[in-house]
């Protein structure tokens, strides 16, 4: 079966779905998007997902292009006509078509696709039982990545630099020497007894794998901080992890060439990620 | 009749002027691109622009999709078939479809596109001969800069910032409170009888026009200074002007509350002008 995808108000052949060469998402990355995790049928945080993408339209002063309830029932669609039990959806909004101009045309209609993809469950318990290699580089993004964004250059040289050292993940450095994420997920370690991320600013992600993760550790009383760590502090840490949509809470064994502590997921890998899952919100279609 | 546009080999109707939605243009920003002043039937400082575009394409790991020869070829024709004798022609390159994912794929051709678009020389005059407004505003943009990439979000949110405040152009604001650049130009203040823009680094983009005026102003021996300037700086200018390959020599009459000399365009704005127009290289296509 083909795969199909929501195109603007159609559904189209995954092949055939195509957009305007100008649309403001394909000339200034004028735009945002979402991804939502699906797992066994249901979606994982749906109205956090939501509740952040408002925002991040918001922030650049766009609308939602259809209903919330009308976007739901996109999104199902497109869950269920691809016939996605785990995986993803992809979901993206941008200011619209127009004459290249930088400023925001007026009176022009957003643009909206949706694409879903199959995950195989084996793929995250395959790496969750290795754990990640992160390595790190110059954080080069713009000031405004609290905003989830098309504006994404800058993280996909920081993954390519990665991939590059035979590592999945790369954390960015502030000018400060701090970590501020990963160049798609957030970025946690654990030391002496207390799991650390860094707190909330313009300078990352509110990862909505996150928020819950921190919503689990309360319950179940582990030590938590928000607080920035630097390579120094990961000489410490006797275990680390990613947190993000499709990745959930994965553990990472080596940053650079720092091993974590035995150099394979820790105790405590599967503590959070119960922690993570517990508190999950699962949405059925 | 139709415009035409040049889209991955085909010559199409603008409208449609179709790319897939996993063109990594449209969902990571991950490409470059140029925009060519056509002068007269003419494009101008031809080689110059393709030189910036083949170093942006290196700085990303990325390939002309097309020889030398064969992009000239097209972007000849669409000048031709779209009747331009003044105006532009935008050029993009993007890493190409593939499957979402931060990292650069494998062996994927990269995207092309290129548009023209006709702008009567009146356009130009008019807005010579009475200057613009500039307002400013924190640059907000990622640290290559240098690199004339599609991950222009952030100019994009400074220039609808100076629209809102009936400005035609977004001077942008260093950490150190530098101007950097304009968000689509080049910026430059005359101050005590010399010319002054910001040297060239990875905070702002080396400017076409900016090289060409520079090459003039030797030639006519008018003091010039590659150099950093603040507010203040611009407080004490005489006139100010800023440059890219559309607006080539633009007075600028106002900057935030300052007016700039006598809030018209001022004696020097006609030699900086001329300048440039006579160091400029045309090509015949």
């Amino acid at each position: 079966m083909s795969r199909i995808a929501f195109v603007n108000g159609d559904y189209l052949p995954y092949e055939k779905s195509k957009v305007h060469i100008e649309d403001r998402g394909y000339q200034f990355a004028d735009g945002v998007y979402e991804v939502f995790a699906v797992i066994e049928n249901k979606l994982a945080d749906y109205d956090a997902h939501i509740s952040r993408l408002m925002r991040s339209l918001s922030e650049l002063d766009m609308k939602l292009p259809y209903s919330k309830r009308s976007i739901f029932f996109h999104i199902s669609n497109i869950v269920k006509q691809n016939l996605i039990s785990n995986g993803l959806v992809y979901l993206q909004i941008s200011r619209g078509v127009a004459s290249r101009d930088f400023k925001f045309p007026y009176n022009t209609k957003s643009s909206l696709i949706i694409i879903g993809k199959c995950i195989p469950v084996d793929h995250y318990n395959d790496s969750f039982n290795k754990g990640i290699k992160v390595s790190t580089t110059r954080d080069l993004r713009w000031k405004r990545v609290d905003i989830k964004s098309l504006n994404l250059l800058a993280p996909v040289l920081a993954k390519q630099a990665a991939h590059e050292k035979n590592c999945q993940e790369s954390w960015l450095i502030d000018d400060d020497n701090f970590i501020t994420e990963g160049s798609s997920s957030n970025a946690w370690i654990y030391r002496n007894g207390t799991l650390i991320t860094r707190p909330i600013s313009n300078s990352i992600l509110n990862g909505i794998t996150r928020s819950t993760l921190i919503k689990g550790l309360k319950k179940r009383k582990i030590k938590f901080k928000e607080d920035k760590f630097n390579l120094d502090d990961i000489k410490e840490a006797s275990e680390a992890f990613i947190t993000s949509a499709t990745q959930h809470v994965m553990p990472v064994v080596k940053i650079n060439n720092i091993k974590i502590g035995n150099g394979l997921p820790g105790p405590k890998a599967q503590d959070f990620r119960a922690a993570y899952m517990e508190s999950l919100k699962l949405t059925e279609l």
